[in-house]
């Protein structure tokens, strides 16, 4: 446990001097606002280590370093790593059956290549050397440089390629989204403890009225207020009844400080699946401007923004939303249709460098790589930089040298120029970019055979042998074709946000409103339907809002086969219509008191 | 960004129940003492995640699961994990020269096996089960199942077999010591902000008078008050001024509330290479608990114990460290003598459950798993994981599911029964046993080596030809002879505590001496010597140490290549008796302001 991490690339050391030739030619461009003075007691603190001071000692040709406490790489007992991994186009742009994987079996499945981290690379330039020598070996905290060097210029050049400030952003590694999340608020909030503070140092959190569970319970132990915003199939409101707008100009200080922190899921937004397009991100920027609110994007879901969401919202007519246009197109071409058909990060509109914005690949490789990575204005990624010193330093060197060779392959000096052909190594840009359309192809046939029979399927009517034996035709009269639930078609993510309709039930008089959801919730699991969703209150972030999530229930597409997305799907359905059908009230006293049948 | 993960396995339902049957064979085994007092705020708050209360429905045969927002499998673009790894006995027990890697190549080293991970594997227990598919999906936030499994049992039977509370210590898996350090910190104290809370409201630190300082920039941004106590070359001090007793006993309680917390490194303690001997542990425990203090044991160090140690802290006549037995055995055999042989963990004498000891990867694998693990009593391992659920989550899958098969192999399900036999994948406790033995081997040599050199360099004797040419003979009369350093043979670890002499320079009553010692630092790295050393203030936890730590400086040995020490450590004498030459203080003011030569 002494680490003696050898020096971080200076900021913009690789490729700045392109950009910054590019941004000089803007001459609007400021810099960012300094927000320091949001910064936690304790991340005001924090000192950058004096060991920094030694770096240039460290370099001098032949110098018996005798001052870092590092092991000796002869004594890592990992010789090489090596992977047998998926080509970018493995997965079609229009969807995927996924064939079975060999069980327990080295053998290559199609469209793979192998990719091979040995101990000792003989490459000088630490941005292009990819080994266990230096993987494994303490390192740089903002990132194993290859691959944070990689990730800078695909941010900045590629996915947000016009951030209007000066300098653009900064990038850091992190240990997955929850990880930046944690690092974040710690940066931004001091903990408020009601036996010893006034309430006038509450602070607040601003996010939607349905919201990731995790992102709220790392903020609320600190004693942080969270402030839900109200949301609709476009993501948070500003105007209206509990709209952003609302909530801050009628703040109530009794309750604590007004907000300077929002947390937000824009694309796919978990539980709703909504999309925030880019004009009402203006909109909420400019609240954000006024009431000096720093913007925590949180968007693991960024590359599955379905193209067939919005002819299907047009389509369905249920939806509440106005016509909406969610997929606006960068300024300018950057070359992959992909990158542009997607909705801008508030990054575009971050005039004052006062978005952080969390990225992951935990839905772009995996969730067990616990690897992501942070993008804002360089002085907030600096006290990232020095909370990550002193807690997981860096992302685990396995990881983070399997994924840089996976996207970077053994040229990692021209990466980004050469296009990727079939059988050579690394993905790079565009096979990256590849890749990521092959998942959205994917997870959009399953969010559409889903969609589709939960559209079909969403009145109590039931029709032929669907009809169960032990029905009563006459109940059947009671409920025939009313609406069972609502939905919008999700414009990205993994998750169906269905809306009951209980006043449509036959006991909605007689039971209590959630009493009724929660027991079809359990209706829905036992047989022979054996389907479990996640009920609206597990994404209710106050007990306020807990009130009326009853009235919700979050359907997950993405790990089921795709095979069963209609089986499920179907089940659900049938375990709707036939719930519809129980006029029993003891029927909900017995599922109520049921733990399992 | 929204994990659902597996039910991580109930504590004690691998191996509890031999254990449990050993342990209520001890009838004075209490529990342990509850600690929730000292839980800060945000801990307090800390609740488990309702999702857990689903887990029983998700094991339903046949569930159709559309709860969780987990990506599809097939989607995980690596296929295999796979490396060569070093067989257990690559290094001799007595030493190594490693062979050199070769470069770039994917070529087998002697002593190696291969280790893969597939995708899926077909075993069904999830103790035993070590594949992708499970490894890179969410998964148990206290560790990736096999590989915590393993090594709680390797913790309560091979490491820590008598912890003398009932029902003995939990485990959780960390990202590395520092991170489990981080989170023990913010399990147990407050922020303090000076601004906002009275003095009264401090909470404070004990530290070893030189420490590793990210442990202390860890804490120190959080307002503790940092309280160094003495050391000598068997660790912290109980007796005589600043030792433990003194600053417990004489608390001044304008400076905050007393110490309820303590950091230590016990092994090879970083800088000064010390081993706290186990009654010196009985006493420093037995004043922890007259005021009632939680010991955070941090111990990366604690395998490579050097039995040379004894045998040459007694044969140098300069080590005024009374006659010690810091090697003492368990109470029964282990089976393994190199175990027994290791001084005994403050766990092994923790009746309260007062103890929280950290352990690492980074010096038995390598510093970049990021990997480690902290053991500690149930409920504190409870909150631990709390603070997880909300940060780190899990360590990486890469490193955990390549750890496990390295140590576990293919045959996870009797690791711990068959011997490691060459060849055979896995190298189970008996095999990992064995390869600690060879880094305490390959390390202890390194450290005889450069001990040796610097014992018999200590004096500024110069003979023959290594007196320099531009030496003048009259110079050398003033200096003849006198000692330039002391040092004690570290009994562990991987540094060497190197006390100066100044007071034997021509110069000490001309030059300040902390600008003395400044002076040698800097001409020790200019040529012909160019050795870099950690200087002493490095190592000081607070300012009032600052004032006297430049007499030392710390020397690792561990990163040079066996062939270098004697090299680095031959430097580094002949740069101090040159510098004991130097008596014109213009020369020492040169030194001053030159930032590099």
């Amino acid at each position: 446990m002494a680490p003696m991490p050898t020096e971080p690339p200076l900021p913009g050391s690789h490729d700045s001097d392109d950009l910054n030739r590019r941004r000089t030619a803007e001459p609007m461009l400021r810099p960012p606002h300094d927000f320091s003075r949001y910064y936690s007691c304790a991340t005001r603190r924090r000192v950058a280590s004096s060991v920094k001071d030694f770096y240039k000692y460290f370099a001098i040709p032949g110098i018996h370093n005798l001052a870092g406490g590092l092991p000796h790489v002869s004594y890592f007992p990992f010789d090489s790593l090596e992977a047998t991994v998926a080509l970018p186009n493995r997965i079609p742009k229009d969807g995927f059956v996924p064939q079975p994987q060999p069980t327990a079996s080295p053998a290559s499945p199609p469209a793979s290549q192998r990719v091979v981290v040995p101990k000792e690379s003989s490459v000088d330039d630490g941005l292009r050397r990819i080994d266990l020598a230096t993987a494994l070996q303490y390192g740089a905290v903002d990132g194993y440089p290859p691959l944070r060097s990689f990730i800078r210029q695909f941010v900045r050049e590629n996915l947000h390629p016009h951030v209007p400030y000066e300098g653009g952003p900064e990038v850091i590694l992190t240990c997955g989204a929850t990880d930046g999340f944690s690092k974040t608020i710690e940066a931004f909030t001091n903990v408020w403890d009601e036996n010893r503070d006034w309430i006038r140092e509450r602070q607040g959190l601003l996010c939607e009225e349905f919201a990731y569970m995790t992102a709220i319970q790392t903020a609320r132990p600190r004693g942080l207020n969270i402030v839900p915003v109200a949301v609709d199939s476009q993501g948070m409101k500003v105007e209206g009844e509990r709209g952003l707008a609302d909530v801050l100009d009628n703040w109530d200080f009794s309750r604590g400080q007004r907000p300077h922190l929002m947390y937000t899921v824009t694309i796919g937004q978990n539980p709703t699946g909504a999309v925030l397009p880019l004009e009402r991100r203006r909109q909420i920027y400019k609240l954000c401007q006024r009431y000096d609110i720093i913007i925590i994007e949180d968007d693991p879901y960024w590359h599955l923004q379905y193209p067939s969401a919005k002819q299907n919202a047009l389509r369905q007519g249920q939806s509440d939303s106005s016509p909406h246009t969610p997929f606006s197109v960068h300024d300018e071409p950057s070359g992959f249709p992909f990158l542009d058909s997607l909705v801008k990060s508030y990054l575009s509109i971050d005039t004052a460098g006062r978005v952080v914005r969390l990225d992951t690949f935990s839905k772009i490789i995996a969730p067990g790589c616990r690897l992501g990575w942070l993008t804002a204005q360089p002085d907030i990624v600096e006290r990232i930089l020095r909370i990550s010193e002193t807690s997981t330093q860096q992302p685990s060197g396995f990881v983070q040298s399997m994924v840089a060779k996976l996207i970077m392959g053994d040229q990692a000096d021209d990466m980004v120029k050469k296009p990727c052909t079939e059988g050579s190594p690394g993905w790079r840009v565009d096979g990256w970019v590849r890749w990521l359309e092959g998942l959205r192809g994917g997870y959009e046939k399953r969010m559409q055979t889903m969609c589709t029979i939960l559209e079909e399927g969403r009145f109590s009517i039931v029709q032929g042998d669907a009809l169960s034996n032990d029905s009563n035709l006459d109940e059947w009269q009671v409920v025939d074709n009313v609406q069972m639930f609502d939905f919008d078609w999700p414009g990205a993510g993994m998750f169906v946000w269905v809306k009951f309709c209980l006043e449509t039930h036959p006991l909605w008089s007689q039971v209590p409103a959630a009493k009724l959801a929660n027991a079809l919730w359990k209706y829905l699991i036992n047989a022979p339907y054996r389907v479990i969703v996640g009920p609206g209150w597990l994404f209710a972030p106050t007990e306020d809002v807990k009130k009326y999530a009853w009235r919700y229930m979050r359907l997950c597409f993405a790990p089921v086969d795709e095979g069963a997305v209609a089986t499920s799907s179907h089940n659900f359905i049938e375990g709707c219509r036939s719930f519809w059908q129980v006029k029993d009230i003891h029927d909900i006293d017995d599922l109520e008191d049921d733990n399992e049948e």
